[in-house]
């Protein structure tokens, strides 16, 4: 049960959304930008959304965690093992050798700004990482840390059923973050 | 010095807002709704920013918590003694028995969304707390878990000298988020 009295049928940030609309624009127009639109990063939107998913893990977030996860697999070519291998260990999994430094430097931001080393900078940049990249991916990982605490710090719904995250990370990465959630009946 | 490169002469998040334009405008369209706007929120202003100083407080944000809680002051009717006291702690600190509750749900937010019991929203609840200021609460605490990764993530300058910040403090009181910051000439 959420903490607050939210539209029922939504699950995660999505009832949030519908609570709190004044918000939720600024909110959308973020993730849209950050790890939808191909233009604004020279990281693709599957290795964004991996550090976005990675992060809500760290978090323990699992409504963020799975359908971040799940838009990562269609905006890769539908690889669910690829996602499966960053959710375990990002230094084993089959990224580069450049997103394994991003997703180190993603780690040091899940636990605080000031966690970042000057080592950890100098250890990405020295795999091809650019500034812009580096900035990119400390924003993503502090995005989801307030996501990851909006979401659960109000008690909103995870489903449980994977189709139902299946079918939203499907229409996240065809359709960005600006179009209407569908309301799930079946409430798994 | 920032680990990458930034516009000199703008302290905090202005740099980073200044390097990258896309993601300044829902960032700033966000506290702007959030913090700044009379009508979106029972919580004053001075209220919101208070919450907003205090969890950058516990994130050890320099620059944050100084800004915040230089708006915080200003928002106030000036009283720098308020701010000060919240800061040290706000269970004992001149503020109303619900910004208390509320104070400690934030507290929660910083640690982790998943933090947030039950109980701690019955106990601001019982202090007249309505959903939407619990749900500002959270979504402001979990937003300074964004900015204060995102400023000292990336290494960004937080000037020494008070006069700076109580200049911001005053600006963005009056003006709100949406005007051009002004550039700092003498780097304290």
């Amino acid at each position: 049960m959420p903490y607050i009295a939210l539209p029922e049928g939504y699950p995660g940030v999505r009832s949030l959304f519908m609570y709190s609309p004044d918000t939720a624009k600024p909110l959308n127009d973020l993730v849209q930008t950050l790890l939808h639109d191909p233009t604004t990063s020279t990281l693709t939107p599957g290795e964004r959304e991996l550090i976005a998913a990675y992060t809500s893990r760290l978090n323990e977030c699992k409504y963020c965690a799975t359908t971040h996860g799940a838009i990562a697999k269609y905006q890769s070519g539908g690889d669910g093992d690829l996602v499966k291998g960053v959710m375990k260990d990002p230094a084993t999994a089959d990224i580069s050798p450049k997103l394994k430094k991003l997703m180190s430097i993603a780690a040091k931001v899940q636990q605080s700004g000031r966690s970042v080393t000057p080592e950890d900078i100098d250890a990405a940049r020295k795999e091809g990482a650019t500034d812009k990249e580096i900035h990119d991916t400390v924003l993503i990982a502090a995005t989801f840390c307030l996501f990851n605490r909006y979401v659960d710090g109000l008690g909103t719904w995870a489903p449980d059923d994977p189709a139902v995250y299946d079918a939203i990370g499907k229409q996240r990465a065809s359709e960005g973050y600006l179009t209407k959630p569908f309301k799930i009946t079946q409430q798994a």
